[in-house]
């Protein structure tokens, strides 16, 4: 009531104001029509380069004016954030590192022998794997909570892959020789990524596709660990589901020992329980970070004291103690394999690096500060190739210890050190200890670390809000399940790509109504309040790219409509007159090629022979200039409007704005 | 002066029309937020098979309404279109269509030779293959211009992959009957696609690839033609530009008669003056039409009178006269090249229908009729099939008969009844008088059809228009040109593909800014009026998909404009204020996905963190949708708007418009 009021007694003033912006319509045109030049190509792709290889440019520059001691120390510091921090790190502080840095280790050990058996290499080599990475990472990386160390889907991956080249049981050296080699390549990668800032790689995988992808190879990981927990000695070396069951199945034939099995599956029960405590109280989170490493010790007591190693209980046996050796030698740059192992470092950097990144920045966001992909990843890369010269293979960040890390307390990159140097000792001093640590053990910490990969409520929550996202979730989750790992990664990626092909061409047009009091135009499906105007028909493309695989559609289908509203109107009501003018909204139209300009022609052409009008509203600056190139602007008579109402308007009522 | 007197006059009213606008702000936000839920995946996969398999769904539901004999009609006009037209045809539209069917005759024949030596059959194929597909097509087809039969392009396509499986001059039987096969999975494959709707296949070769892929087929073909020209019996069976020169250059030191080239040539020139002077007076179009025949008899009848062929000019020799033989028993549907000959007649397929359409589309656009692309297929499907019955080879529209059916005034398809009669006669009399025919005419008939297939006019255009349009033009141009013909097609379609990916993911973000005088946001690199709100940063995602592979980009964008604004803001002038409000204008993107979703989440806590707000603007139909499930409108306290404007005012003016 009170608006029809005033809109009655603003009518005149309505009036004087029409006139005054009929005025302004041509201008407005002219802003649409005399745009500058957008960007060219080259111009893009250097500004593109630009970006990504100096997105602090203008800092780089500021420094310049600055003295060069203080300018060095920039420099360094970026480089090494522990020069920025160190300054200010507390006493307090240290303590909490340290309770963090000791809980992380009595995780760490028994999770780095046992993701060691995974990768097919001797114990050692993953404790080694917790030492030196963890030191670089403490010194280089930004990430405070992160827990850097050997995971399970990298083990797997690389004995999955690697195996094909050699026999790890055959010929043990050489394959140790080929994993360094391929973590060298990893890290190489990984710098290389940081270096020239190519983070946007990772993004590839995306998060659906990781989420399908992490529970693929958790069952992947568990059904391997079958082989430790019945004590299977003779075991498939593929990692897909049928041949798992089936040399499963095939060994249950074959007399098997329970003792393995009771013993892994009571030890197993036992850390679920404290998972499952800790949990509940939040107090007692370091009882399950400590349940593995408590498993350990319990039993290999008991096996040391039964003497159940000689009724059929395998046991780890010998582990090679002292610090990392130098593997420098190891190291093979030459030979048939080397084009193969830089294929294996690239597929183990991306995961690695995926994991690494999706642990620390979500972390980040929940403590509120900013994670510089392209600095972890130069951290990740460095830690990796100092890693393959000292006996380590490929590290990175572990998504379940660095929760504990986190939960823990930690305050910043010391609770790695501490984590490192503990690991360190171990190595040095207490290896020959665990002579009797039975492989069930092994195996029962690395089936409980599993259900943390598999994360049902994000699988649920991707099914709710995208169903093309859910399809590249469980094609890898198939794919890593009954191919391989290599197959599921493939898969992820191109049904991921494949969506934003399939998203990207779908040719798809609306049709705008006046949305009752603006002089908006939206989608009428979308807003059942909009209504139409008669004798127009207003259409927005619904892509962001009106080319060669949808325009011709896209033609089809508004003249389609067209037709169907002229024959609609010409039965309903004669007095009414058929469709006049066509707009076209081309606001959401980011691009057109050729092929998309051809087909506005032919449908210009095809709308002119019945004497409809043609008018286009807001074309974006790339659009427009096309247009403008291919002389389409002039052959629709120069009707380019700013709105869809400033279309309607100037189309409609040809004397009151002639362009 | 005047505007600023309306403007003063109404300040009032206008006070009031804000508080009304007021009232209707929480009114729109609302549209946005409870608009209806879009259809999903299932239902837009169900419409989309519907609309494609029934496009004329309710004439189909409201022909059954009608009695049954009028149904059957209107059915049968359906498929055979010559029904609808043939009661209406005139003496003197005859007049008209036989003039054009003599004058395409006389092409046709010397032209369908040739082909046929280019598809490494006998003459006579290509005059049965001239005979029977226009035929069919004259009762099914919608194109009334188009001239139907063999083209180079097609025949080289067939010989070079067929020649693969099968030596044509060693065992010509065999290969024949791999031809015909070919032929007829051709023929299934383009029925196949017109009865199912699926003739958006064709598009996937988009009009640039093709302008590339014409002209580098034109230069292979004319380099073919080298052999035919020079006289040379061993010549290389691969297509590219290397060997054919290789051979070529090896060829002309062995001795070579060059009676051959002379009578080529000399021809070739005639041929070409003749075109040259059609083209200068439009009346004689009938003159470079009946060239071609001219030459066929003048040089035959100069070979026949001296005697040349006993002096080193290569004859055509012997063809085989008579009707088009049955071959239904020469068709191989079992044999281990079934698959593989299935691939090339898709490849055939494709090809022949983006030739025929093309040439179909462009003449119906100028005579102003659409031309229905899927009975097009239906029909060059089915006179395929029956051709690959009836021992011809792939037939299709061919380029440059077309347009002299064109020139010629043909006024429907009986022109093509006219001219597969003419070739009929000739096939049944006349074939003999062919016998001392010599083979360099027919290479350079060949190689005066070629320069129409290269349009260096339309390549310009495209590398003034779009410079990735051009890339796949030059790719499939290449690719033809130094690889073979499958691998210019396959670059070609790959370029296309990548181009749609790169642009659909290509992370922008466009800094908005108000239009002086409107309410409108617009980029302010397009429209340098624009101006900029303090306080205030508006930003439009430029991509229309918001996926794992641009996300993070866009989020560290704004988060990197943030910053830098806020430092600027800060030191430049205190008393403004550093930012409170980032509004993401969201009209141009369409989709988003769960790392999409993720990606704003995370801009929107640290945001949070540093007091800014975040509000969004006019989100589409499905990214509401999703923004709704995935509970992200809750997270950012419901501040989603219809347009930039509104965000601002309800977001600046908490108490104007609390939701």
């Amino acid at each position: 009531m009170a608006s029809s009021a005033i809109i009655g007694s603003s009518s005149n003033v309505q009036e004087m104001l029409d006139l005054e912006q009929n005025n302004h319509l041509n201008e407005r045109a002219r802003w649409v029509l005399d745009a500058p030049k957008p960007p060219g190509p080259w111009h893009e792709l250097l500004d593109c380069v630009k970006e990504n290889v100096l997105p602090h440019g203008n800092k780089f520059l500021s420094l310049r004016n600055q003295p060069g001691m203080k300018r060095a120390v920039s420099l360094l510091q970026g480089i090494f954030p522990v020069l920025g921090w160190c300054r200010n790190y507390k006493a307090t502080k240290f303590k909490n590192d340290l309770l963090a840095g000791l809980t992380l280790a009595s995780l760490s050990i028994p999770q780095s022998i046992g993701y060691a058996t995974l990768a097919k290499l001797d114990p050692q080599y993953g404790l080694y794997t917790s030492v030196v990475p963890p030191l670089i990472y403490a010194i280089m990386g930004t990430s405070r909570e992160i827990a850097i160390g050997p995971v399970a889907v990298v083990s797997l991956l690389l004995s999955s892959m690697i195996q094909k080249l050699e026999d790890p049981l055959a010929n043990p050296i050489s394959y140790r020789k080929l994993v360094l080699t391929a973590t060298f390549f990893a890290g190489a990668f990984q710098a290389a990524f940081g270096l020239f800032r190519l983070g946007f790689l990772v993004d590839f995988l995306s998060h659906a596709s990781i989420v399908g992808f992490m529970a693929g190879a958790a069952i992947v990981i568990g059904l391997q660990q079958l082989k430790g927990l019945i004590g299977i000695t003779h075991f498939t070396n593929k990692t897909d589901i049928i041949s798992v069951l089936k040399a499963v199945l095939k060994s249950v034939h074959h007399p098997w020992n329970p003792l393995n099995f009771i013993l892994g599956c009571s030890f197993l029960s036992f850390i679920l329980i404290t998972r499952f405590l800790g949990r509940r109280n939040t107090k007692l989170f370091w009882l399950p970070a400590i349940a593995p490493l408590i498993s350990v010790v319990l039993s290999t007591l008991i096996v040391y004291l039964t003497g159940a190693d000689k009724h059929g209980v395998k046991i780890v046996k010998h582990i090679n103690g002292g610090i990392n050796p130098s593997s420098v030698h190891d190291l093979q740059f030459h030979g048939q394999n080397v084009g193969e192992l830089a294929r294996i470092g690239l597929i183990l950097a991306v995961v690695a690096l995926t994991e690494a990144i999706a642990v620390g920045r979500s972390i980040a966001s929940m403590r509120g500060y900013h994670l510089d992909g392209n600095k972890e990843m130069v951290a990740m890369g460095f830690m990796n190739v100092i890693g393959s010269f000292t006996s380590c293979y490929v590290a990175t960040g572990s998504f379940s210890r660095s929760a504990v890390n986190f939960s823990a307390g930690c305050e910043s990159t010391v609770s790695n050190i501490v984590m490192a140097i503990t690991v360190l000792i171990s190595l040095q001093l207490f290896t020959s200890l665990l002579y009797y640590t039975p492989i069930a053990i092994l195996a029962s910490i690395i089936l409980s670390a599993l259900p943390g990969l598999i994360d049902l409520h994000e699988v649920q929550k991707i099914w709710k809000i995208d169903k093309l996202d859910f399809l590249a979730c469980i094609g890898a989750f198939f794919g890593v399940l009954f191919a391989s790992v290599e197959i599921g990664l493939l898969a992820a990626v191109t049904i991921s790509f494949a969506k934003v092909i399939i998203i990207s061409i779908r040719p798809g047009v609306e049709c705008l109504g006046r949305l009752p009091g603006t002089d908006l135009f939206c989608d009428v499906n979308q807003y059942p309040v909009a209504v139409n105007t008669p004798g127009i028909l207003i259409f927005r493309i619904k892509s962001a790219l009106l080319c060669f695989a949808n325009a011709n559609f896209v033609r089809q289908r508004i003249m389609g409509w067209v037709i169907e509203e002229n024959e609609h109107e010409e039965s309903e009501e004669k007095a009414q007159g058929t469709i006049q003018l066509v707009v076209l909204d081309m606001s959401s139209l980011m691009n057109i090629d050729t092929s998309g300009i051809a087909s506005l022609e032919e449908l210009h052409k095809i709308l002119a022979s019945k004497g409809i009008q043609l008018a286009i509203a807001n074309p974006r600056w790339k659009v427009i200039d096309k247009l403008r190139l291919a002389k389409f602007v002039d052959k629709i008579g120069g009707k380019v409007f700013l709105t869809v109402g400033e279309a309607i308007d100037a189309c409609l009522n040809p004397k009151m704005a002639t362009i």
